[in-house]
């Protein structure tokens, strides 16, 4: 049985966009005398819809994509992912769904049972869970098609009380099917591999694993699908961050026609859960999901040009260059903004770093505009000594400039601030902080550092005096981050153990940081929500980022 | 048998705060000689505590909490909620709990079973249901003991598989106990005694529920706990918007010691679901959810002054009025900041306003600053005629002005935008989008004029002149908001179809509005959702308010 996986990048809810590319691959299956091929979780409307889902017009989008879809499903048996209504009232009005289509029809329609609602995702929110359990018979194979988290309830404490493949076992399947749209972040790619090759080791039975690729917004979906013959071979393993069709022969046997492409025993055992920031990054794959994401931003928001501040500061740098990976260094504007209280360094670094990258830069200095601002605030602001309200004037002033220059022209302005200035609020709302996607604010500072290193791999694109200097934002003399903030190499390190293994701080303490210095920075974490809250949209690599997937109270009073 | 009510205003995460007022309350109810005490839903931490929830340090805070309370249940009995850990390895790792505190020790655990996961909740995402029901005896009364969202099963739609009640009934309970935190909307103070009367004529059992009160960053808790006999006879409400304690006597026969306040034959029989714009407001109402909502965000996030750029029209006279009742007029500080734009009249309206309600505020005119920008903009701007860019800049430089103010001396900037400007995208980003609470963000323009006159129900506050004159954005000369949107009279019911009512353009064409005006609104609509994803929360007056209740995909490409 000749079985393809389809792993593509569809535009949420562009059913035009969506229908067309998973017909082009059927097709273009058929040709190849494929059996069977498989789409990934909710690939008609694109994953994660949200609320789109309460609209029945959406819902009737969805299924007159289907129909258009299983016309083509004649010689070739179809798998995809769509809502599915739920005609029983009782519980929620629908289901996530996977169609089996063959004979130019809807043969079978799966739920998944395990919904997953935490982190970034809500689907508890729209679905009701499966609670009915059927294999699906196909020429003379019986198929345990499940959807994404349906495979994850393994280990010593499940997060759900039913496990569907579990049900299905009962009636004696020979291959397991499942459709994903699993996220990216630094440990899933491993995880990932780990949790299918444990299903595949308890029921003993081959696996065909079909996730989506491409960005939606924050979440990057890396593809990466996966094919495992029963003996627990790696058999195929698709393109991370592209988009791919592969076709695999599943033999009588339950091995696959197909070269094993890694030992098992090179295989995690478990899933990779890091304790500390220092073996959480693999740098590489965090470069091509971010690169990705500014791609898909600009091209699902129809855009192609991108503004960028540029201070001379790492983030900046780094921001720069990977935009200039992205979208073409021609399609990247950088704008130099000196304050007052710039150094010359921050002006030639950054003119340097533009020299090479070979994008367009202008130089507005902002000293004029901030000396009007500050005339017309004098009656209000009445000698009163230089605070943060006259920092906060800087850069809002270039934020202005920066959204000016953005309206006249056609750019989205991409926002440089990471995850420790986000973390603890150092940062002006509207200012620094303004932004349409946040390219770097799901890595720290020290990440930064490491993310600058590697574009600098084979050669110096960012000044190496950038890498070097001490950070600082430049809005009063001589102003040095680590005037405001601990060191970034305890800060990184408290902040990952707060945010991303969310430890309180009586556990933090234990791993031997100072006890006051954790409480002051978990106070800064807790009191800057207010401010995260008006943020736009970070590229999630992590396990846990700012956005969407965290949600915490404004107006709480918690180590605060 | 003695119950009190105990309706209060908790702070989330604020345990010492919390647990004081719970103690208080129970000390007092002890003293009137109280058999049992019944407080909110999740009141140990605040409802929501959201991601909170995630830290074994804060679930062992409400553990430290309920055993503080539980030494002050001697002589009475006292039902809080709080988190309980699930200690079955399946599932997820807490439920949402009521507890029974009595004899000084915790007497019962009962669990939620029904957890609402849409709109602004996310318990599932926090919380396992219930799968165990026991009544609880005391006194020789057998309690059914539910919490919030447990009582809302019913109608021929039921969004849960199982109904507690309906497994609690077999038990043979003898009264109805129901903790809750159920959210203010302009429908929902009918619905809910609509609901709970349901559920006692359902059961022929009285009914005590407990709700919460104060706001929550965007959420309004109107309290309005409730008292049925068994007869379904109303006994007793408490008031709305204001913390109380008050008692009743549930006598044998299941009536209660109380007068009727309400014939049963004026209860609405089935929930109000208004079908369009104009029988949803009850303008009263939303007015003073709107004034306890800014005094309790700034109570809550410890500020007590605000500040409001005041341009002469509609919608920042409202909020400055509003602002004024809430916080005290000289607690509010108006900036009045002319462009070359304004017109006369916006200046005289704006100061009439201030002179009216005492309020102090300054004028600082942007003339300078705007020509500043426009100067160091002049070599990229190369004369091109004047746009967006333009428009943008001026919104910006006020937006820059009053955060200036506000980080100099310690207010929060409070916004104005209505409901129909943020649906639409009609507003600046980092310019009149800036600040910390949306005071109007979930009121049409239409519903901004009922306020208005509302406000001027016993004398002119808001000077007659900016309710009759045409809104204007005042950005470019002659600008009117109908330059650029339909009118507010048909723009607003679209919308409302839209968003409140979650029709598709089929639907709402089919109610005769203009076809193509459909089809520009709902895009509209749906482009500017990265605007309203930087928005800061917005006080909750609708059932479907823009922000954490209305998740929808920013590169989707659905009607747009």
């Amino acid at each position: 049985m000749k079985i393809f996986l389809a792993q593509q990048n569809y535009h949420i809810g562009n059913f035009e966009h969506n229908t067309q590319q998973i017909i082009e691959a059927i097709e273009a299956a058929k040709k190849q005398g494929g059996d069977i091929i498989v789409f990934s979780e909710l690939c008609v409307c694109g994953y994660p819809p949200r609320d789109f889902l309460e609209f029945d017009d959406f819902i009737e989008k969805c299924n007159s994509a289907i129909d258009s879809i299983k016309a083509h499903a004649d010689t070739i048996a179809v798998i995809v992912g769509a809502p599915d209504k739920n005609i029983i009232k009782q519980g929620k009005d629908l289901f996530n769904a996977a169609y089996f289509l063959a004979d130019k029809s809807i043969k079978s329609i799966v739920h998944k049972t395990c919904l997953p609602t935490y982190d970034v995702f809500d689907e508890y929110r729209y679905f009701e869970p499966a609670y009915e359990w059927n294999i699906i018979e196909f020429k003379g194979k019986r198929i345990a098609l499940t959807i994404c988290e349906d495979i994850w309830n393994l280990g010593d404490n499940p997060l759900y009380r039913i496990c569907p493949m579990d049900q299905l076992m009962e009636q004696q399947p020979d291959v397991m099917i499942n459709i994903s749209a699993s996220p990216f972040d630094y440990t899933h790619d491993e995880d990932r591999k780990a949790t299918i090759k444990a299903n595949v080791v308890k029921y003993k039975l081959p696996m065909f694993y079909c996730n989506a690729v491409g960005s939606q917004t924050e979440i990057v979906f890396d593809g990466a699908s996966l094919a495992f013959d029963k003996y627990a071979n790696l058999c195929g393993q698709l393109p991370a961050f592209e988009s791919s069709l592969q076709s695999f022969v599943l033999k009588e046997d339950g091995t696959i026609d197909a070269p094993i492409i890694e030992p098992a025993s090179r295989m995690p055992d478990k899933e990779l859960n890091p304790e500390t920031l220092e073996e959480s990054l693999n740098i590489a794959q965090v470069h091509e999901a971010i690169v990705m994401s500014i791609k898909d931003y600009f091209s699902k928001m129809g855009f192609s040009k991108a503004i960028i501040g540029s201070s001379g500061g790492i983030d900046s740098a780094v921001t720069i260059a990977l935009a200039c990976t992205a979208l073409g260094a021609a399609n990247v504007r950088a704008v130099l903004m000196p304050s007052p209280y710039s150094t010359n360094h921050s002006v030639s670094d950054a003119e340097q770093l533009s020299k090479t990258l070979a994008n367009p830069y202008d130089i507005l200095p902002i000293k004029n505009i901030y000396e009007a601002f500050l005339n017309e605030l004098n009656p209000v602001f009445n000698n009163l000594p230089f605070s943060i309200a006259e920092e906060n004037i800087q850069s809002r002033t270039r934020g202005n400039l920066l959204m000016a220059i953005a309206n006249k022209f056609g750019y989205i302005l991409l926002n440089t601030s990471n995850k420790s200035e986000l973390a603890t609020g150092y940062g002006t709302l509207y200012g620094d902080m303004a932004g349409g996607l946040g390219v770097l604010g799901d890595c720290y500072k020290l990440q930064v550092y490491e993310l600058a290193k590697y574009i600098n791999r084979t050669n110096e694109i960012i000044p190496v005096n950038i890498i070097t200097k001490p950070p600082s934002a430049e809005l009063r003399p001589n102003q040095k981050d680590s005037d405001s903030l601990p060191d970034y190499e305890v800060l990184d390190k408290i902040l990952f153990q707060y945010i991303e293994k969310r430890r309180g701080p009586k556990d933090i303490k234990a791993q031997g940081f100072d006890g006051a210095l954790v409480d002051r920075v978990l106070k800064m974490v807790n009191v800057n929500e207010y401010k995260r809250n008006q943020f736009c949209p970070i590229i999630r690599i992590s396990p846990k980022a700012f956005g969407v997937g965290r949600r915490v109270p404004i107006v709480g009073k918690y180590l605060s």
